[in-house]
């Protein structure tokens, strides 16, 4: 019943296990886009996902650890920072990356229930905070060159500066409702890249 | 049952149906904080609030009619933009108010409720949109000010600058879950006002 999705002559490390815990966390997916939190349920994952209960219910236990799970497989995936050489078109190409992902048509309203979900959840917040602090040290490095190339000044907070940049598309997908359009993802970098120059974000003066 | 919270000699417009509103919009947040959208029932909150049953499902209707009003209680609350002279002080005043909502005991919980039932419910979502459609509108004249005032270039887009001020407050209460410290709100305020300066959100060029 599992579908293997990698292309032909791809090894896919760990063989049956992650086969298995990809085929859940993409069930379980569904279910939360489909249904919100409350909906999802383990055993129904399972079936869905063509794996034994006993599977689901020993591997992950409740839904809360399900979705953690869930979140620590997104961070996993590779997102590879931009390495442009230019501290502004790095920038851009990150802030495009997140537009991509937050309107695209599955990960988008999977973003919007697993936030939706860690506002009544501890567990599912401390998964999601950790998905973003993962997130954030991957970006990190390009600040880090742009202030080793003097394009923004010494102390610059690279983490913060990577908040920054995410932060307008976040506040439309979730607060607004407004379109994440091109042009929000370029402002972002722009803005950013400014405030980056001015030092803004310089936390040890 | 219902408690007049409004100080001496002043006037309730609207009298008692002002003040049955009032009781029963509280009644529904402090359910929606305690319990999420789907712990929000008509009838206690009618007993919460000390109203009739039947009052409540005539002017409500649904717990999404009810989520909806609340939001349009909160949008004609007074929230003034401020009015300093400067523009970077405006900026940082009006992120200050944002910090000061968005951490407050009660606000900050509703808020994030009110967010995640906009997840799953397009009536909440429009409600909510339109609150910040309000705010936004509210606020923007801080911005045409200082295009008056040859503070920021011809052309500048008064709600983006407001909706990029905003942002990062935002991100931190619902993605990355960081502290709302003052230092954040000055930063939004800061990073804002030198990418207006530099012509980041002039649309019309």
């Amino acid at each position: 019943m599992i579908e293997d999705t990698s292309g032909p002559g791809t090894v896919r490390p760990g063989g049956r296990t992650a086969r298995v815990r990809e085929a859940v966390l993409r069930a379980a997916g569904d279910a939360l886009v489909e249904r919100g939190f409350g909906g999802v349920d383990l055993a129904e994952v399972a079936r869905r996902a063509g794996v034994g209960k006993t599977t689901v219910y020993r591997r992950w236990g409740t839904v809360p650890g399900l979705v953690a799970d869930m979140l620590a497989e997104m961070a996993e995936s590779s997102q590879p920072r931009a390495d442009t050489g230019s501290f502004a078109a790095d920038l851009a190409a990150l802030a495009a990356l997140i537009r991509e992902t937050l309107t695209d048509e599955r990960q988008g309203p999977l973003f919007k229930a697993v936030i939706a979900t860690a506002t009544g959840d501890a567990g599912t917040a401390a998964a999601l905070h950790r998905f973003y602090r993962t997130r954030i040290e991957e970006w990190s490095p390009c600040v880090d060159r742009a202030v080793d190339r003097g394009e923004v000044p010494e102390g610059t907070d690279a983490a913060e500066v990577i908040r920054f940049l995410s932060a307008p598309l976040y506040y439309r997908l979730l607060a607004s409702g407004d379109p994440l359009d091109a042009g929000t993802a370029q402002r972002a970098a722009a803005a950013t890249a400014a405030a980056a120059r001015e030092g803004v974000f310089v936390t040890a003066r």
